[in-house]
């Protein structure tokens, strides 16, 4: 279950402090001749350092282990690893009892019966999205599609060159906040989807929603178009190659991409790790105590999410290209 | 790909004007004794007729035509239709010509090379919505938890008290408008979902945007919640049961139902077929030319949706309630 | 999971003697025009009628429900229903107590609990095998490989001028037989198949062993090949189309079609129902008790099952074919 | 589509000469205290050394990296990889270009447009097994049936005393034969399978001719079977449990378990790859040349293949055991 896609098909696997995490990736077509520094560009986007994350650390060395002879993918299934290096893990065992809020703690011990590997979150890291890194830079080397992203909302801020005094806050308050990313496909092409279920927008929703924080996602004008009347909303074709006067619905109609832009917006909530004392119950205390978490914590962790989303798009959209593809 | 589901999985058939639309549900338990009432109460949620929509017409009368037995499903696949009457089609062949703006009328020509059926939207129809409410009834009656929804804003309107006066108006104007519906499971159990792609959020999100018309969907506090700093969106435990206190996060953590209240909120956008005469392009003039949509309308189609959207919640939850089940 | 294929998909439904059977087909490229009576063509050679076979009945009548318009398939999923008629149930209850040997009675009701409907085989009845026919006709019409079958053996003969003296035998002692048939595709292409799990040879016989009765498959020599050296066995490579000399091997290498004819046995049991009597455990009386099949039986089913296998070849080298051009 | 499995997923990777091969496993429940020793057990019953296979080498050494936690499974995906040590690879390039008989070199060629990594076999070497084996251990922690497999027959020879002399034979002539293996599952219980495509046979056949070199797959009497009358085949009921007198249908009846053991034979063709010369196209010269295959081979592959077989029957039930524990 763990596992996106129909014949583009990208398995995640791995622990924040375990041995490697990584990416399987199967339905990839045979010649592909990967830009490896693509993937590292891709992952130093996602990578801390900049102001209101966590310090800069070493760059996530990646090793293709199958599915590429050559310099070329080879068509079998491709493994891409990140091995875990400088995993400190002594100060996890407290969090299995007294849960951190917003995290995933509790419910990974209720739903994995106190096997999870609680350490920094386990499976439920932050840091498994350098797999997705790694798979979307490859998806976007196999669809003629481009992508990009931007911050367009940081907490009630929509202005950006407010965003860095609105960190500096924060970081004094030892305290997070989200923001809104809009991603973008260009150079869209009509077609991709299918009418229930297996949706363009379903599909996108879905991936996106698979990335850590995510709590809204909406296509076009989403929830604003809600003030829009039919005769504001609907999209006029103003020629024969599909091309709309307005994009309110963001590029996909019925399920389907129309041909112009995907729009899509997505709402990421602030980071749950924050240095700020939290009021959370502990199971070994049975009462409500005061919770620090320690260590750096990133307080706009969307600073990082662009490329994260942005990977997420490109692999949805590289499945529904290869099932076009069938069709033709 | 119409397909739902890992282990209670629906697929979906028919057109506007076919001979018959409908659903089969494959993986169901044997032995559950069926309410036909509950199926037939949740179709007639979605008939038109009220203030807003198209005028009352007759039933939907569907037939069980296997897996069911006695009165009891009987664990194979269930197949229920709804034969098609009524169909009247001559007006529809100009559509495929001079497509319908926010319809999927373009790109079902495009994709489809012309041989779909154009005839009242054809596969895209909105009644295919009725194959979703069969299902979803259905699947009410394998899940222990509850689902309701309600719609909280119309247009700009959130003041349920003042809806009837903005549906005046649209009618008089021959125009529609979209609105935000609130959907919610309670009696939720921890640890519905999977850490990656087949989360509880992200599946959710992928059915609610099956349904026609959805342009968003948000879990919790959703886009709102931009502006909650991490301190104020965490939800901490009130015990060890895992209630909070709050629930900005809409009863998901990390993609894993948490035991609280499932809150979604869906978008869903003005209907596309208005009265009002609308200016798009023309296939067979070559140039953009007035359309003006024949027929009687929903300006507010979203009056009859809350029942689609419990429906595609409730089969969502079916799938992981079952999964679960195979993991105690 | 009553669900074949990854991007052609068969769904099937229906009891023996509910109110019908059909095939829900998803995944059908738009704009194949449908030969109709090629699909009455195939469900023909499946009817009874023969010698060895049960009396001669009406023709299966069936209706295309959806995804078809003006003669030519939409793309969207397409569903053919077949209304069962003349189903006389009275005779059915006991079997539920005193189970058929070598019939599904006794497994469906401990899976099913003793819902499932046992009028017939329910489910399980071999009449389901129309739906395949009527799917296998339809994916013939994608594929551009020809499909073929013969009986190379009905009990221990294989001389094909004995087989109705057998026949006569067997009708004569209330009795039946199982036979074995070769199922073969020609002008076959290299590359359909993946080298692990979705193998052409390991969905082929998944496909095979999802025909009732059967209980054996092989590819090429099979079995036989045993007594082969490796020297023997290996087929080598004539010229630079991938012709071999030989074709032990049957048509595929390593998963993967190798462009010689594909060379499917598949074995099939003996019918289960036989007028003779047996002796079997009865539920009812707590002991092993005589048991008489009554109606007319079918001794040697197998001469109407060479359609079925066929058809089912042409499911799963549609759904190969539709990947491999996903990979062109 | 490397993948196997609804719930209990596998997947695998890797190349005969490349970095590392290894296994992906999803789906597996928590808390299960893995036996390494079993899984170390299992590998070395795979590994050469014995007469008629090549000699021996060190053991497989494999690496835990994700999914495992203080002895214990973690319900999050388990990935198991083995790193290629040893891998000479200078001999394989006139391989592309001369592909051995009844080896996949050319169909890879053909599939992946000359960009497979042809080292070995590739992907499609017998090397990759080792990662079923892996998983087939791990899987029969979970289920709670007992499996066993045995070499029944070796070329024409059905009496295990005089196997060691045919190999002797086979050596000196640098060739190689094939063999029947009958693989067994115990303990069974009533109930696993689904009436249509997800049969239990359709299921264990899939995985069986997922393994390389399996040329034909039984259940029960199988091909032998079609001796039998349907008054000898059918297994009449001998008590309440399901247990029958006879085992003809080798513990499968109408695609679902019935409770009696589970008998599968399967054939596997002899190794490909001898020493004996063999005349096959050569695509550098245009012609068919002599072909003499350099190397160690295995004559009698098949004596390492019956823990690969047992290992693939533990994965499919294991798949099965967990879906019906959602419908218990």
């Amino acid at each position: 279950m763990n596992t996106y896609g129909t014949l583009f098909r990208v398995s995640i696997y791995g622990e924040s402090h375990g041995k490697a995490i990584g990416v399987l990736i199967d339905g990839i077509p045979a010649g592909i001749k990967l830009d490896i520094d693509l993937i590292k560009h891709d992952l130093d986007l996602r990578r801390p350092g900049g102001m209101g994350t966590t310090p800069r650390i070493e760059r996530d060395e990646f090793s293709i282990l199958s599915g590429y002879f050559n310099g070329y993918t080879t068509g079998t299934p491709l493994h891409v690893m990140i091995e875990n290096t400088n995993t400190k893990s002594e100060d996890y065992e407290q969090l299995k009892k007294h849960p951190r809020p917003g995290h995933a703690d509790f419910v990974a011990e209720v739903k994995y019966k106190g096997y999870q590997d609680y350490r920094g979150g386990g499976h439920f890291s932050g840091r498994l999205t350098a797999a997705i890194v790694i798979a979307g830079a490859i998806a976007k080397q196999i669809i003629p599609f481009h992508i990009s992203s931007k911050i367009i909302q940081l907490g009630s801020e929509t202005n950006p060159s407010k965003f860095d005094q609105l960190i500096e806050t924060l970081q004094q308050e030892k305290d997070s906040i989200g923001g809104i990313i809009e991603v973008k496909a260009t150079s869209m092409v009509v077609g991709l989807g299918e009418p229930f279920f297996h949706k363009l927008d379903a599909e996108i929703a879905k991936i996106m929603f698979s990335i850590p924080a995510v709590k809204g996602v909406e296509i076009g004008d989403g929830f604003h178009g809600v003030h829009l009347r039919g005769s504001e909303f609907n999209d006029a074709l103003s020629d024969a190659s599909g091309k709309t006067t307005t994009n309110h619905s963001g590029g996909i109609s019925g399920g389907i991409s129309n041909g112009n832009d995907l729009v899509i917006k997505v709402m990421m909530k602030p980071a749950s790790s924050i240095g700020k004392p939290q009021q959370t119950y502990d199971f070994n205390q049975h009462e409500v105590k005061e919770l620090e978490v320690k260590g750096r914590h990133d307080s706009v962790i969307i600073k990082r999410a662009g490329i994260v989303l942005e990977s997420a798009l490109a692999i949805s959209l590289a499945d529904f290209y290869l099932i076009s593809k069938a069709y033709q």
